[in-house]
């Protein structure tokens, strides 16, 4: 059975104005170009996580502009997942390798959906991450390209998993990675393309919001807009640093009456996440001006949106870091980001012109102290920041990068 | 379209070592009077909540008892349960009242439920809590005998919703309550029985466990069983008084090398249950030897259960309390408990033969300090407790008090 996601329309003039008059000619060109060719998508899931967000802004545009562009998702039930949890795991550096039999599993389960798909319709077709990737040993019939995208931080990859996947890696037309670091092998890929993530600046969570809207979220969670508030949005896992990003806080606290939101996403389904959520809020202790917020409290995209445009300044401690999109949220919402010098995160901050890069917590508090001291900095850094995003981070340059790659297959 | 509770099947012959041959025939006398009478019994849900919890014991008992007993839930949505959520609170106490609006879609589900389920082939219908009560208005045909069982805490009732509540109550055959202190206008209603709930001392929350079953549980949870280990099992709710419970601890700490955990019931769209499990563990703070534990920790039946058997002393310092059904589970497992002098606490504790009833922090600190300080008294209060709870608050007790009130109607 095929599992087609239904996603809501988009018009790309609501976007034109995010674009230079050349770009926008580039992207009404390229589109041209790809008129009538059908392009199907695959990915693991339609919920949850960065790829799903992309594509419900991606995809719906690419229509408007005259594409015919699907998007299915697997059919798998969850040992399939946790198999392929352990490859995403593994490519980002986990030890331990898959057993004959969940290997199997994998293949089959792949098989079984290149087979009940109809995959032969499509001209191009683009696999998102290591779940769907063994899909092209099944339905390959040589007439449609193949693009695998890779959304992951595979800079340390455990080579075990990093040939497994190489194996189907190799037989597509494309690769896409984010960051040149996370490849490796590429002269023995067919064409490899580097193109970084985007946010979609009309989302729920990037959309313009009036200083009420604000207000009426900050006062919600009995916070206030007349102190400086930090923010990080990430999930409570120790790769995102939050026990340090409270310890920043705490240092600071002493001489600035500030406050913090450690936001986060929770799944009931979690124990790993909900021990680490324990462990922060007992680390926070009885300073209520720290709040930590998740979906069980209420706190969606919307939200989100409200705190990163009432922040004073946004932190992201990462220690590894495939992209993290929430850095470039927040650098578009006109705050300097001070973010862990990993990953994509340097891809994003510019050091010293929208946000610092930093290595350790000392770093990380010294320029948030600076910042404080200074809070005219904030401004320049926070117009920079957005800038940078027009020009590097939004849907609409993702969108052209596709296109380009398309065109050129 | 009727609604069935699905239940396992018991035999009434594994629980008669727990019964006096008296009461043992005393049951089988009762039973056999009541043979082929088709009893029904309403409840608004068939999980979560200690009414559930009984009727899943209870009925497939009183069927291997040979009586034909079927439970039924309501069909109903969210706005329904939001106004019984409302009559719930106002009958412990809450202000406010129903809206006509409120009151109407309260009758009509009401009316739908009697119309769709097929009441009139049951001889005893037993009416579980406010939710199902109207019911009687929309089906009575004079045939059957009808039975209001209330769970909830009255004696501080709402008048407007007591009166609205009274209007059913006073037509039924015989109501239910746990203590005397929860009845008004008793003159008015036709026949009114005192019947505390109960344990079934066989289910997974309270059958043996052995020791090593118990420090298996203790050893997941990163406690161990060589110190001794205070318990409170309970909603993270303000009534139960969560934070006395931990600055008890932190006071008896400073003596005694003690553990404590807190274990409770989450739900993920229960906001107020979300703030207060946060301000637990900031009170909490990096003391690691309080664990604050809830099903999103994998903590279940027989999880709560380990914890009870291992622990040293148990707490139950409510502030209010139906009936506390928490404190018979500790009693059973021959630990005292102390708990708070409320409601249906003080039938369940004997002040100094099998715990301590306590009326603020202070006497709950001093109660559990002499405990620590003289473990022998912990056996001879946990004998008690256990002897205590054999005779007044087993499953097989209760059933007999349900079966009595039955032939007598």
């Amino acid at each position: 059975m095929r599992k087609v996601v239904e996603i809501k329309s988009k018009r790309f003039e609501d976007y034109e104005s995010f674009l230079t008059e050349e770009d926008r000619k580039e992207i009404k060109r390229l589109s041209a170009t790809l008129k009538g060719r059908k392009i199907g998508m695959y990915s693991a899931t339609a919920f949850g996580g960065g790829v799903a967000e992309i594509l419900y802004s991606m995809i719906p545009l690419m229509r408007d502009l005259g594409m015919d562009v699907e998007w299915e998702v697997l059919e798998a039930d969850n040992s399939f997942f946790n198999i392929t949890k352990k490859i995403h795991n593994g490519l980002q550096g986990q030890s331990g390798s898959l057993t004959e039999e969940e290997k199997e599993i994998y293949l089959r389960v792949n098989e079984k959906n290149a087979k009940s798909t109809n995959v032969e319709q499509y001209d191009i077709v683009v696999v998102h991450d290591p779940q769907p990737i063994p899909m092209i040993e099944y339905v390959r019939n040589g007439k449609q390209k193949w693009v695998w995208r890779c959304h992951i931080d595979t800079s340390n990859a455990n080579p075990a998993y990093w040939d497994l996947i190489f194996s189907f890696m190799k037989d597509y037309d494309a690769t896409i990675f984010t960051m040149k670091d996370f490849i490796k092998d590429a002269s023995k890929l067919k064409k490899v393309a580097l193109i970084p993530p985007s946010i979609d600046p009309l989302s729920e969570k990037n959309r313009e919001l009036s200083r009420s809207e604000i207000e009426t979220v900050f006062q919600r969670y009995d916070t206030d807009m007349t102190r400086p508030m930090l923010v990080q949005v990430s999930r409570f896992d120790p790769w995102k640093d939050p026990l340090g990003v409270v310890d920043i806080y705490k240092r600071l606290k002493k001489d600035f009456d500030i406050q913090l939101a450690m936001i986060g996403s929770m799944a009931s389904d979690d124990p790993e996440g909900w021990l680490l959520y324990d462990r922060l809020l007992r680390h926070v202790g009885e300073d209520f001006d720290v709040k930590v917020l998740t979906n069980f409290n209420g706190v969606g995209a919307y939200e989100v949106n409200a705190f990163q445009r009432g922040a004073f300044l946004i932190l992201q401690k990462s220690i590894k870091e495939g992209f993290g999109l929430t850095v470039t949220e927040g650098l578009w919402k006109e705050k300097p980001v001070i973010g862990g010098n990993v990953g994509g995160i340097t891809l994003q901050i510019k050091d010293g012109i929208n946000g610092y890069l930093v290595n350790d917590n000392d770093e990380a508090y010294e320029r948030s102290r600076y910042l404080l001291e200074h809070p005219e900095e904030v401004s320049r850094l926070g117009k920079n920041g957005k800038e940078y995003v027009k020009k590097n981070f939004l849907i609409t340059r993702h969108i052209m990068d596709y296109l380009r790659l398309f065109v050129s297959l």
